[in-house]
């Protein structure tokens, strides 16, 4: 003890990058090593092209402790001045129960899951999933829905896209209600405008019929609050060979008259004020439901009712076409992910309120709207509503503004629809308070205020019995089993242990980097001031969250080399699909509108083609080479063949391939001397930050993942946020709002591409996680991660290529921050598929790797920088006696249809049962030793894809348990 | 749906209530018919004595929804004004990871476990208190530490105490550093008046030769921040044949010869500093370290490593005698609890810094120390201490109150010793801008700041080398093993897993009320203005606290009939203790010295007359009748024996044999009518709370468990909460502090009973939980809990009196809120225990009843109003499958000493291995058809009590996997 350290050893500054990155400078050294390296830093010269590295220094070089974060997240909270919201427009307080926002949204074992692809590891929040399908269907009265979309707006454009996909009319018109909110049909209008569709924006009562079209849009309530009998202009669109489609309020069709029974074809909206905070705009969860017949078309993943090998009833993923994946250019959606863990809360609070708190909270809702309302009218005032669920519109002539100015002293905020009207919405937060303070406003002061239980007692009821609903809803089971808190939390945390999330073991996700979500980073996503905010509040209110912004971009920029971003993409698709938006704009201005070809390499992820068709981009494939590096001979090629129509090269980089191509700011130059702009996929940029500043090199445009490389958690399968990066000369084309003034500071003459979103800023509330990330690791924390993502996955594939050929490496045998180990072999040897090898890997207790992509056959391996050395050693371990087991079915020791892989995963079922399999229960079920300190028992065996396939049922069984009584 | 609900039902008042609350009203119903009644209030009737139940109505009408609570609470906490806390004496700011924040303190799998008697179920709490153990006993250097205790103030107590019992000294005199926490020394002297032992507090420097004393008390550092080496006075302790105790600080320990070098005999000290929030006092845990040859002298419980049945490790409480059960009066002290949960969160702070984690934080606590005090001197200050480790005095002459002043407006709080001297504590929180800002205080403003690190390059080690420790510390893996996040979580999740908590299922604890710890109450725990706050700030700094005690103290006056409560005790056990002596006092200033008989009846816990023995007081027994009754005979009998020398009578109410007594208010009469005190135990209040007001019907004194009746969580195993109510002629003298003013407002010229705790308000920080959950349910609400925890106790007993005889129950069959079960025929007729029983509940995935308390060879249920019928019929259920299972060995049909109830728990070990058990795999490990949805899967079978009491082992095992490897 007596050596004396330094002061800045004590001090710990960064000591937040040794909680993050897994191994220790013990363990680096040892796996380093291994690689015959001696440093860190050698990785680089190793790897990482030269030509583009970074040599400049960051901007970012503090870094700033865990408590030091979480004290200025609370000084940042507190420049957001939270009023009660009462703007409405799609946005509504909620009460979020405690007990699900501690079990669930601030639990690990559910913000740390993947998407649930493997099923049998995936059971608890399947289940969730269908719960929150069941919900959809029985609130909307469709046949059908999905496990959730991004945002109402963005699943109403999708809506329209599946209209024109199935509707019989040739018509290219959609015809949209003015009553729409205006993001929705900012955002409709954007994605109309890249697939050439016209857009008519009207009263949908008044004179529907002379028009042709393919889908119509309405809204239910309307943004206005208004309640039309809606069933005259959907016959209307049948007549017309049209889709209709309703955008309706959950919370409204507790007491409405069903979408499904004014015949709607489609039903979309959020399920935000089901208990999932406002967030500045979100993330929330959208919902689409349809009619059984389209239920092959529907966008996004839907979860079915299978059964396993044994007979079981087992939860899946039914149809969740990622059709990007199988059709590319053709597919019509480019949707890969959903907002799990926002349908998830969604879910749980129907299942916590059930039938009869939900009308108990509809129906108060509804009442005060009609006691607020007789009170104003009362006072003198005209309110202009006439049938109403929670919204009433006042009209004071000239007044609208000084009236808003006022409910803001009061401390209400009200939506100012122009100079003569404001509106009001209640929400589940509404207390009679609030109508007091209302009536204070519109009340002369001297005047006495009205009484509520006597105006109750004059009220009569403002819906007309037609459109009031008499059916019941939410009759399974599981919307009446769970409604004390005990019960509840118990229901949740048993779903929570069915699954394997990054809270029990590494999920070596190639191209998904499931790196840890510190619990610092999630703090502020807690915090009241962040999170009960209304996305369209002057931004004066707001200042807290645009420093966050304006901070975030800052840190961005400085990582990528970009010159601006835009953090409205709430996905990555949404992002790429943005970013080619913004590169026709630029063409479009510059007088080469001719350019509409779209390069993508071969081993692209199916989302670019998918996304650049949605972007009316015309797709032409570029070959790659035996690395899986683009080859620039075929580009140049390419690039003479379509000279000026080439609009745009959307490259991945490092590629899907997991390797650093050698010729990345080659590539970039020759698409410019083409004209073309560079799109880069940033999904890999988690083997870049701090290495290479894209924006520098060569790339245009790119969108991040921020829940891939900066630390936002998976959710199971959502939330994701995909902002874009641009260049100068794109920025002032970056998506701007029709509500919110200035969410494009730079937008210029020629104006932005439009709305791509329903918020302003995307997903604001989560973009918090992000920054402490990045905040608490600095330039330097950031780079060591990058390098140790890379030690970590080149320690994998030296430790694996003994036993499985890795496919792609560069010319020295390096991999980036992931590998391909290739399994195709094992087929024709030991009629051992991929997914045999990832169900068995639930036998040793993880979770697969990416399975299948980006090459058929094979497993994609990311550690990523937080795994430590036992674990991946571990993983290793357990690849390595697969592999093991493998070669005894190669040698004919192992039956070639009754082995450990083909009957994996094995459940504790087969224990209780006669064992008449050729290999022991030890063999099968505790294959590692170290699985008797926390064995992982998966819920269900393999899971019959073939009969889910044929017997589609998207619901939730009356009765779990007959399903299962017939198992063992 | 065209019914019209009232406003009243709309608005959901009280909707916590039915949260709070198993049975919906349906099951209610249910259950109330198969009792044979039809209204929850028919209980009152049939069940309670009409003579106790309160008429009046209650002040506590309203209830306020989960939201307004939370709202309520944030304004609260905006009237704490926190600033950085320099002012030390036992409580230093620390930073409690977010990883352990989030996966411990927030998370339910830990916090609602129970004390881990049932040792199967809990060896991953167990894992977690070794770790505190290990690390105590790496710090202190002692052989053996325990699991934890209350605070360090009382740890001195149970220290001179245990002195006392082991010393050959036959002194009565206990010697202690006048350098000890005022708060340490205040409590020392409370205990050993009670106990007769005189106090002498002194230079133990200055002549301590000349004493003759049993027990020796140092603090090491001291209080004034100085450090000696203490070996020459602990060498005269010796030689006087005395006990030496060193009250350590836990981080110092890092960089100090450590107390066994010292040759101290007991270490004891906090661990709040160790991740634990200041929490304005509490709660914390504090630790008891001593040679192993006192082990089973050592108050409280010590985890020990023992084996299973089939020889694999397992860890169990090796040594807690609850001697108090067993040695009654006898016993040696009344602690029962430990504050498992801080401890736990304590070692896991460990865990995740580890030595060289550890060893950082103390240096540079420690370096800015003394670049602090360089930087004083250097501006012309004098700094008094010579050599310290975190905290220095300044001499200041006269202006030490202003200094401090000054400081306050500088955002610190510094400690004022006396108009001349001020203290500065530094802690891991501490930064270099403190350092400056504290300069900023001292040095005269025009002249320039002192320069750090110049500073630091000219300091020269106050501490002399052979001060230092020079041995490695935390050498076990388990310190080395999760450093990073990733790791952490996993390892925290790990553990959990292991356990069964209220998340899991049912806890049935006889006399616990294991209920609904719901996360609205527990939200107010985590906001930085409660758990940021040193106790001993101005008053003015904590206007929130002050609030939350007088609001609370208005609630539980209102709900018992007291008019006065004291929170300082921090556990049950305190709170009786805190209460006899208060009714010493008050005999003793109406000259009653010679009331020193305490009436206890037979059926009492066995805490009751350890306590009286504390309190001085001797212990005289009262039969019971056959219901578990106090004889009135048999009291009317000790009274006329014991006349003017009974100063009280301990009752429980209802009685531990879960009746309602039906003479109370008789029993209370007679015991006034003697000149005796009623104390009154409130440890099964929850069979009262809204029916009766033990203050209003005979009873002067009671404590309640907040940690029982009031939704504190048990945390595996404390923090409780013991706070005791008094009628008004006892107010006076309820404890008061001697740092802190005003803690008894009412005190008068006779003083109080002195300190009990070592903090002021006790455990203040949890009351908010108990705060929330009265706020929540009303004086409606806690009486429909109360009536909902008799009904579901009845119920219970209902099921199970076919199968198993009720024990006590009163004339026309009731039971209160819980009810015994008599099983001492199954050891005659099958050879089964109840321990058989307990163990075989396990495998139908139950945590046991309370085993042979109060009555050997019965088990005790308590199902609390939160269990709702479903969990309920499951238990039962479970409870009728076993004594089936118990007849078929008493039928011969299965083998005496090798069946399901013998054998079990059945761990999944087992399941791998040839089966060889007379019954099928099924049987044993899922006899209950439900726990294919989720099986609790032991981690250990049965343990080996007989190897663990002989091979004591209370410290890691060194290679874990080592023990492990033999197994299966």
């Amino acid at each position: 003890m007596s050596e004396r350290l330094g002061l800045d050893q004590l001090e710990m500054r960064g000591n937040f990058i040794q909680r993050h990155i897994g191994p220790d400078r013990e363990q680096a050294q040892a796996m380093l090593a291994a690689l015959g390296l001696e440093r860190l830093e050698d990785l680089i010269d190793k790897v990482v092209p030269a030509d583009i590295l970074n040599r400049e220094p960051l901007k970012l070089t503090e870094t700033i402790s865990e408590r030091a974060v979480i004290k200025y997240l609370r000084r940042m909270r507190e420049r957001n001045q939270v009023l009660t919201s009462m703007i409405g427009m799609g946005y509504y307080d909620t009460i979020l129960p405690s007990v699900i926002k501690r079990n669930v949204l601030e639990n690990p074992g559910w913000y740390t899951a993947y998407t649930p692809y493997q099923a049998e590891v995936s059971q608890g929040r399947l289940e969730a999933l269908l719960n929150f399908q069941q919900m959809i269907i029985d609130l909307t009265g469709m046949e059908l829905a999905n496990a959730s979309l991004l945002d109402e707006a963005t699943a109403v454009a999708e809506a329209m896209t599946m209209s024109r996909r199935l509707a019989k009319s040739s018509s290219n018109l959609v015809v949209v209600d003015r009553d729409c909110h205006p993001q929705t049909i900012a955002v409709v209008q954007t994605r109309a405008s890249s697939l050439g569709y016209r857009v008519l924006v009207t009263d949908p009562f008044d004179a529907l019929e002379q028009h042709e079209f393919f889908a119509l849009i309405l809204q239910y309530p309307g943004c206005s609050g208004e309640i039309h009998d809606l069933t005259a202009p959907i016959a209307i669109a049948h007549q017309k060979q049209a889709l209709a489609t309703v955008a309706a309020d959950l919370l409204s069709l507790v007491l409405l008259k069903p979408p499904a029974a004014l015949d709607a074809d489609i039903a979309v909206g959020s399920a935000q004020r089901f208990g999932v905070p406002m967030g500045y705009g979100g993330p929330h969860a959208a919902y689409f439901a349809t009619r059984d017949e389209f239920k092959r078309s529907v966008p996004g993943r839907i979860i079915g009712v299978s059964r396993d090998v044994h007979g079981q009833m087992a939860l899946r993923m039914a149809l969740q076409t990622r059709e990007q994946h199988i059709r590319r250019d053709k597919a019509t959606s480019n949707i890969c992910t959903s907002q799990v863990l926002l349908a998830v809360i969604a879910g749980f609070y129907a299942v916590y309120h059930g039938a009869a708190g939900l009308r108990l909270i509809a129906g108060r809702v509804h009442r005060y709207a009609q006691i607020l309302a007789a009170g104003i009218v009362e006072s003198g005032h005209q309110v202009v509503s006439l049938c109403y669920f929670d919204t009433i519109v006042v009209r004071m002539p000239n007044r609208a503004k000084r009236i808003a100015a006022q409910a803001e002293e009061a401390g209400i905020n009200l939506r100012v629809i122009d100079a003569d009207h404001v509106g009001i919405s209640l929400d589940e937060t509404t207390t009679r308070d609030h109508l007091r303070a209302l009536w204070q406003v519109f009340v002369s002061p001297v005047a006495d205020l009205p009484d509520i239980n006597g105006l109750d007692g004059r009220l009569s009821e403002c819906i007309p019995e037609k459109l009031l609903r008499g059916d019941a809803i939410l009759r399974h089971p599981v919307f009446s089993l769970y409604h004390s808190e005990t019960e509840m939390m118990r229901y949740m945390r048993r779903l929570a242990r069915r699954d394997i999330a990054l809270d029990r073991s590494m999920i070596p996700l190639g191209s998904c980097t499931m790196k840890l979500n510190a619990a610092t980073e999630m703090q502020a996503i807690s915090f009241y001031e962040f999170n009960a905010m209304h996305p369209f509040v002057p931004l004066y209110q707001a200042q807290g969250y645009q420093q966050l912004f304006a901070e975030l971009e800052d840190m961005l920029c400085d990582l990528t080399g970009f010159q601006a971003f835009s953090f409205q993409p709430n996905a990555g698709s949404q992002g790429e699909y943005t970013g080619l938006l913004v590169i026709r704009k630029f063409h479009d201005i510059n007088g080469q509108s001719q350019r509409t070809v779209c390069l993508i390499p071969a081993s692209a992820h199916g989302t670019n083609p998918a996304s650049a068709a949605l972007a009316g981009l015309q797709v032409v494939v570029v070959a790659c080479d035996d690395h899986g590096n683009v080859s620039v001979d075929d580009l140049r090629a390419k690039l003479a063949e379509h000279g000026d129509r080439v609009a745009a090269l959307m490259i991945t980089y490092p590629s899907t391939h997991g390797v650093y191509e050698q010729a990345f700011r080659q590539i970039c130059e020759l698409v410019h001397q083409a004209g073309g702009q560079v799109y880069m996929d940033g999904a890999n940029f988690n083997a870049l930050v701090g290495l290479c500043r894209p924006g520098a090199i060569g790339a245009d445009v790119m969108h991040l993942n921020l829940h891939k490389t900066f630390c936002i958690p998976h959710g199971g399968g959502g939330p994701g946020v995909g902002p874009i990066g641009v260049r100068e000369h794109l920025a002032p084309f970056l998506p701007d709002h029709p509500v919110v003034e200035g969410v494009n500071p730079l937008k210029g003459e020629h104006g932005t591409v439009g709305t791509v979103s329903a918020a302003p800023w995307g997903s604001a509330s989560i973009l918090t996680i992000s920054w402490a990330y990045i905040a608490m690791m600095g330039a330097a924390g950031l780079k060591r991660a990058t390098l140790t993502a890379l030690l970590n996955a080149n320690y994998v594939a030296r430790r694996l290529a003994p036993h499985y050929p890795i496919l792609y490496t560069d010319a020295n045998g390096w991999v980036a921050h992931e590998c391909i180990i290739d399994c195709h072999e094992f087929k024709k040897t030991a009629n051992v598929s991929v997914e045999d090898i990832a169900k068995r890997l639930i036998d040793y207790g993880f979770h697969a790797p990416t399975v299948a992509f980006p090459v058929a056959d094979t497993l994609m391996i990311e550690p990523t920088e937080s795994e430590n050395q036992a674990e991946i050693d571990r993983f290793c371990d357990a690849m390595i006696a697969i592999r093991h087991e493998i070669r005894e079915i190669e040698a004919g020791r192992a039956a070639i249809d009754n082995n450990l892989l083909h009957n994996a995963p094995h459940t504790h079922r087969l224990l209780l049962q006669q064992w008449n399999l050729p290999y022991s229960r030890q063999q099968a079920l505790f294959p590692d030793s170290h699985q008797h300190d926390d064995k992982y028992w998966p819920p269900v065996g393999r899971i019959d894809n073939v009969y889910g396939d044929r017997h589609v049922f998207c619901s939730c069984p009356l009765d779990w348990t007959e399903a299962d009584s017939g198992a063992v």
